[in-house]
């Protein structure tokens, strides 16, 4: 028996929406949950592909995420747009909000899009990603679970603290990075940790503060940045432009909420939107060139730019499909049981 | 003879203005170079200090600086403050600038403050605290010249491309950084040279792409980012942001325009500033304290903020004054004579 089957596109969306709606989640968050999850795959993002349906479905049935939830929408300030998740995945948030960025950056020139009090397991890229397909420059953001410690410490403060950027190319896909501000990701950690392996130095201090390449150990103690006190430092700004300035859990309140029940962290996220042609005028084509000219510079020395192995990705998923593990199909198959 | 002597604040004021001024720029650019220089070395930033008088000369003497630039300025959208410097340097740019970019975030919730045609030369931090003495949260970044190779390549691309953020804290200094995207900068490896020192693998490449431990084999090659990947992606984000979005020289160009000349990099600067108030309305006190919650959860385990031996050093100037040694001092007299 094969132990991989092939899905469309269009089959793993329907396998997410599904799983999802028997589980509790009304149909417009299931439908943009989905949505991400596809992109996910369809990306070979694994982590953030049909897997994340097994810990969406674990949210849900913890009892602290509603699956019904229809997120708000208000404007404190002219180029603030505030929508409140209440208590939902973030997603269906981030497409209420999205087109009221969209034209407030338009009008205004920058503008910012905060979302609250939402659920959060989702990859940032995609949400920039459709900033930038608007022809705008998208910068995201947003904390965790104090699972991190500062650089010159050994105590979890902040989360992975993800930072994403894209920024729109004519006619083709979008510069874009997502990194944590961590060294690695936890799960990467867990996967050594289950596979018995040794991790890198740099990684993680055990609970004594030491540097340790014993995967248990880091998962007892805490993770680094990377770095050192510039990823720090940057950590630290997730926290506090994503948590503190938006009025929403750090991640050592968003980890002390969830009290170890193991549901999707629980807190808020800022995205930023900005007009290159507000910001450019007439000077727009030359803004754009510009940019094309910086990439030229990377590539052609043999230098990739960020994203590239999953735009390669996607092409192959688009044209044949993506390849699933039997075994995760089945779990999903057994939430429609 | 003692090599050092002490000098007051007013005393490195009056000797950074008087030097510039009698050497080519205007009263207006004079006064705001010497109180950023006077900045720097009151935090003992002594790379920033006193010891700039003698680049930001050499500036002028090229020819290309513009000592009597009068900035001027435009908005040409509601949530953009664009200053054109006129081949000035940044400094009476920003202070032209300042006033409206707050009074514009304070309007808006999120404003951007463009700097075009300067030349620049400081540290991006005394720019971020003026925006967090307002009560704004300030973000600020510039690219410089194209010595720092993307990850994966060998050929310099990237400037050393600093990121400054502030946050401002109720009675006391801000929370502050301000970092190059580099791995060290461009002044470290220089001074190695010069002292015919070696330098730690993951500074530099020498002109083959070969890691190197030589100084001089560096500053023939290229420098490398901070924290792989992950800085080479940011490094990028600051030439998009602070180069094609705002209409300005990235890295490479800049270098291009001085030819050799050894000038202040001349490019452009964005800086960002959000109205915790207009975020949080009346959350206000709850988020600041909030932020206050993150930083006690640092320093309580013995990690340090960052910016905190700027302001022990600030603390000591502002009591004690400044030393500095004579040689410097003799020099900048010799510029008076």
């Amino acid at each position: 028996m094969n132990d991989r089957i092939n899905l469309s596109l269009d089959q793993v969306h329907d396998l997410a929406f599904r799983a999802l709606n028997a589980n509790g989640m009304g149909a417009e968050q299931a439908e943009a949950v989905a949505r991400v999850i596809t992109q996910g795959q369809r990306d070979e993002c694994h982590s953030h592909g049909l897997y994340r349906v097994l810990g969406s479905v674990r949210s849900l049935r913890s009892g602290k995420v509603d699956g019904h939830a229809t997120p708000t929408l208000s404007q404190p300030a002219p180029s603030i747009v505030k929508v409140d998740a209440h208590q939902g995945f973030s997603l269906l948030a981030l497409h209420s909000g999205l087109p009221v960025l969209v034209e407030r950056t338009r009008e205004l020139g920058v503008a910012a899009l905060v979302i609250r009090n939402c659920f959060h397991f989702s990859a940032l890229w995609p949400e920039v990603e459709a900033i930038a397909e608007q022809g705008l420059v998208g910068l995201a953001m947003t904390p965790s679970h104090a699972w991190v410690a500062p650089a010159g410490g050994n105590k979890g403060v902040f989360g992975t603290n993800p930072l994403a950027f894209a920024w729109p190319r004519p006619g083709g896909h979008p510069f874009v990075f997502d990194f944590a501000t961590s060294a690695i990701a936890r799960g990467d950690i867990e996967l050594h940790a289950r596979q018995n392996k040794a991790i890198p130095l740099g990684w993680a201090v055990d609970a004594n503060g030491e540097p340790t390449t014993d995967a248990q150990a880091a998962l007892a103690g805490a993770m680094q940045t990377f770095g050192g006190h510039k990823g720090s430092a940057l950590a630290a700004m997730v926290e506090l432009l994503a948590g503190a300035l938006i009025g929403d859990l750090t991640s050592a309140e968003s980890m002390a909420f969830d009290d170890g029940v193991g549901a999707a962290p629980f807190h808020g996220e800022l995205l930023l939107a900005f007009d290159p042609q507000r910001f450019l005028g007439d000077d727009l084509a030359l803004g754009l060139q510009r940019a094309e000219d910086l990439f030229a510079a990377i590539t052609d020395q043999g230098a990739r730019l960020p994203s590239q192995r999953r735009f390669e990705a996607r092409q192959r998923s688009e044209r044949d499909g993506v390849w699933i593990d039997r075994a995760l199909y089945q779990d999903i198959q057994a939430l429609l049981a």
